[in-house]
């Protein structure tokens, strides 16, 4: 799929900006790294910033019933992660760390907990702004961030299956949120250029699983719901989806009872940032020592 | 076990610190909470900064094989969490959904993925360090940061589920260990100082699983292997383990195959950072509001 993603990723531990875990899709930053990061995070906000979004950050986790609510079991079964717990006594540990010695699958005895791996950034917020009761005229607008899993292993740098998603969300009139996503397929033109990114628009759609699926993604972009920024990283003819812009329609309001005040049904639609993609992304076009790269990028980040 | 634990996590939410999610131990943070949570953390940089640590940021889940070697599941099998996802295809799929229609428990057909959550910050550190091979003479010194989960859900807002660890971690001879350990003691009561936060110190032991549990957490004491700096938040007779100083002596360099360069095996040890816990103590101590916090505190975290 991708012609020297393992070139790409090797440079990367090499220098030592990622270290191996031995699982594929998951690795150590460094501090580097870590910085470009936080800088692109910033250069975000600097865009965001006077929109008078609600800062909200939820934990790498969350409520495994609003999960099942949202349906995400039907769309992505392939790439959702539930976390497990051991609910033994004494006799039930030692019968785990017997079969843990002999090398023995012990996994089987782990029960489900109520929390799973957040899929993307905005899950856990629609259950939050449906408790609060009908939207004020303004509506809502949220600036979230959080570790997400998608079990996806890969030699591909930019498929991890934990990274972070920065996201802006939108919630109300269809009006309101259409503008809110025009806005920021503006500004997001501008924020990639200042960053010296070679990149392309282009409408897509989410991974759904299997024969169902494939009738849902085709739905999904016929109706233009979804566009993505893809930045070549790992290969030009497969660029990578870098930010994502989603307008899911009444999806979210319909399924958490989110209302406006005129009584209608709460439209929503986000702005998403790949973080390790972006961060992956100057890397790859401006070289692996962030000292090096042009004046113009290290502007737009330290400046 | 907590008297008012109950009345202080209402307050928080009330005032809108926190939010639920339905699930004990598992909240989203304000912007003014995260933002107490990043000043304190780089309040620790400050204290640490100078050391020369090399900046690591693993993500929230390591590898599976080197989480069952490291042998957490011998002492806290109740904590653990693992990730297990959907490996099925088409009519898999469809007894899924319609298990989970039914109202009826999906999870068993869940399979262990390669990836456990972090428990500790530092677990994931040791294999990459033993991969480097011999330490340098200065042995080694690190700045970690991640979310960890630990399963145990409860009401106390000191006892999160998942919950962001900062720690340094020194590997190297029993002395520079040791002395890193002594320093760090000394540290933490000018830091805590700072913050205007009562404390005390005491020996403590880790909460080890079953009746094998005791002994260890009992030797684990005699040997005042560890110690916790602990601030009354939930209440003042049971105060709450902020900080904590650890002394592995060679369980890990033993575990992990680390030796110095004088061929003996490396010891370590860790002092950890409870982000949540010490942000929750400043408001339990200083007030929800922090623009009213005392001006000292203040300077701390924003001067």
């Amino acid at each position: 799929m991708c012609v020297d993603c393992q070139t790409f990723l090797h440079g990367l531990i090499a220098k030592g900006l990622l270290f191996e875990t031995g699982v594929e899709g998951l690795y150590g930053r460094s501090g580097i790294f870590e910085d470009v990061v936080t800088r692109f995070d910033q250069l975000i906000s600097r865009y965001g910033g006077d929109d008078g979004a609600e800062v909200i950050r939820f934990p790498p986790g969350m409520n495994r019933e609003l999960f099942e609510k949202s349906g995400y079991m039907n769309g992505f079964p392939q790439l959702a992660g539930t976390i497990h717990s051991f609910e033994g006594d004494d006799r039930d540990h030692a019968h785990l760390l017997e079969k843990q010695a002999k090398g023995e699958d012990w996994t089987a005895l782990q029960k489900a907990t109520d929390i799973v791996l957040t899929p993307a950034a905005c899950y856990p917020l629609y259950p939050v702004v449906a408790r609060r009761g009908t939207l004020p005229e303004s509506g809502g607008i949220f600036d979230l961030s959080s570790y997400c899993f998608r079990h996806e292993p890969s030699q591909e740098s930019t498929r991890m299956q934990m990274f972070r998603m920065r996201e802006y969300v939108r919630i109300g009139t269809p009006g309101q949120v259409t503008a809110f996503r025009a806005l920021w397929l503006e500004r997001a033109h501008k924020l990639v250029g200042q960053l010296g990114l070679p990149f392309e628009l282009d409408v897509a759609n989410d991974p759904f699983f299997g024969r169902a699926g494939k009738f849902m993604a085709s739905s999904q972009r016929d109706q233009k719901l979804k566009f993505e920024l893809l930045i070549p990283v790992e290969s030009t003819g497969k660029p990578t989806a870098c930010l994502s812009f989603n307008y899911h329609q009444d999806h979210f309001g319909l399924l958490w009872d989110i209302k406006t005040p005129d009584g209608g049904t709460a439209h929503t639609a986000c702005v998403g940032f790949g973080m390790e993609r972006v961060t992956l992304a100057l890397f790859k076009h401006h070289g692996l020592d962030t000292a090096a790269w042009p004046k113009s990028v290290r502007d737009a980040l330290w400046g």
